[in-house]
């Protein structure tokens, strides 16, 4: 394993002067920096420096628009629907959410790829409030019974905040797995666990190359006897929230994965909902059901039970400790010589 | 298989009548009835004529009230927590549901079982609205890497309107199968899909006796390796909508699965969204998908592709066709002795 450690500052700052360097602007480059950055830090290197490039090409190739603002097309007391004019990513999501505390409840549309879901549920966080964020993304998915894809990783983020600072924040997609992990073993030769992909057959398959060429990923289940019918529901439930809701593309005539010849024209649904029009008592009750998990004994005493976030949380520690985040090698050497 | 074909009339007066004879308000029962004949319609008949015997019990026993109304305890133009005053479900999720279609946003506690969550969700197709809802359940459920059951099989359902009467109805269990799929295989002397259930030690296992003593359901996914965890992490955020929030018992502290102790004092979450607060076309989009993925080649030539509803349609098509709704002798021949 070829690693180094980077301060998170300087690869802070490399994203920026990347962006900027193509023309995006200065406030548009720091927003993306920071999901990208704190992607990687919480673990998530499918979504971080890894990514830049893609964000680049978008700008470069003007499928991306590098100046504007996002922009409320219609609104209720609770509601707002937002033309995102075609911004990246993260610009129109964090104006999203921020409208969304600010209503607690909202939707986007026609933004571009923002990062991880969980970067803008967990904004309503220090509102004390539950967020929600989810996202269409170019088809990778097989709907079960299909053999094409249809549906994209589709992710499903909610936040909710406990005392002192803990929380609960599932950051999860909808496919069994990230397409990035089966790269990942394709590269290294390995096999992969059944249900993860299937062929071009629309059959289950242990190999990553039948997976990448002309199959496609499983929705989070499997196949039809392990109920992957449910993550096939879960992830056309996001595309209700997204792509239907907001008028953007949906399902396959959203842009390839990857391929930069036009817009992406996402859908993307921001929630906020603020637990003090509830019963009293929601971040005690978060503590404790929290607490029940983390205590429970565990199957294997080596793996302790975890909540969702946990797994970021042990990451960021570690960053911490480490004073850096740690990357691979052949991902800082691509992504340099890439800036160059 | 022994079965016979009963008029849906006959089953919902039934229901009604035992219902009645143990002292439930007459609109109460009829909900009540409604709801249960509904889930067998659809072909849920986990959830139908086979659970009237504990609803039944609940109120002969007390735990679960036969008189009063669900009463708004706080409210906001957006949100409202429902008291559901420990009243059957049924009577509980129509006040909310009722309530969160004029709203478009609410969340009810204190409530019971409340038949399939399909049934609450749905009523918002009527007003062209996007339905919603949430309930937490005894536990049932392993967490990833855990031995012992902390969650119930939460399920979530949502029903989002197409054009001509057409929708996208999603009415899921968060667990990989229900409970009665695994007693049923351990009735016939079956094994089960590995990825269903776990021994007493947390270990998957396909033996239906270990799951069902001292073991437990799985979170949709199955094992870690294959993202069980992201089901488990589902489960878990329908506490955060519904014990959470409602203020309701959660968790461990929900009794066990039919035992009739004590009040069950579930949450529930029930939600409203209004599409036309947003894009326009959403009823055509909504169709668009469904048709995409009706008409998708599928692997297996004799299985096509469904969308989430269409199964219990052709259910509801086959009820219509035989002029009644197919139940298993040994369900009727139970319920019947029952009630004498």
């Amino acid at each position: 394993m070829n690693l180094c450690l980077i301060d998170q500052r300087q690869v802070l700052s490399f994203i920026e002067r990347c962006m900027l360097a193509v023309g995006t602007k200065p406030n548009h480059a720091r927003s993306l920096a920071e999901v990208l950055v704190e992607g990687d830090r919480r673990g998530h290197y499918s979504h971080g420096l890894n990514r830049m490039d893609m964000y680049v090409k978008d700008i470069q190739h003007g499928v991306c628009a590098k100046d504007g603002e996002p922009a409320v097309e219609k609104e209720t007391v609770a509601t707002a629907l937002v033309d995102g004019k075609n911004l990246l990513g993260p610009v129109v999501g964090n104006f999203c959410m921020d409208l969304a505390i600010r209503k607690a409840q909202n939707v986007g549309i026609g933004s571009n790829h923002y990062g991880i879901a969980g970067y803008y549920s967990m904004q309503a966080l220090d509102a004390n409030m539950i967020g929600m964020s989810y996202t269409n993304t170019s088809p990778l998915v097989v709907p079960t019974r299909a053999k094409e894809c249809t549906l994209g990783t589709n992710p499903i983020s909610v936040a909710a905040p406990a005392n002192n600072g803990d929380s609960f924040v599932l950051d999860m997609a909808t496919s069994s797995v990230a397409l990035g992990k089966i790269e990942l073993h394709e590269r290294r030769g390995d096999i992969i666990p059944e249900g993860w992909g299937c062929d071009s057959q629309g059959r289950l398959s242990t190999d990553p190359r039948k997976v990448l060429n002309g199959g496609g990923l499983v929705p989070i289940g499997g196949c039809e006897a392990t109920g992957g019918y449910k993550g096939f529901g879960l992830g056309m439930m996001v595309e209700v929230f997204c792509g239907m809701l907001a008028g953007s593309h949906y399902s396959q005539n959203i842009r390839t994965w990857k391929v930069t010849d036009r817009a992406a024209n996402l859908g993307q649904c921001f929630v906020a909902v603020n637990p003090a029009n509830f019963a009293p008592g929601f971040n005690d009750r978060m503590s404790d059901i929290l607490s029940l998990h983390r205590g429970l004994e565990p199957a294997e005493p080596s793996c302790a039970v975890l909540t969702p976030g946990d797994p970021e949380r042990i990451q960021i520690i570690k960053c911490q400790n480490l004073g850096g985040i740690p990357y691979h090698l052949s991902v800082v050497k691509v992504m340099v010589s890439f800036s160059l």
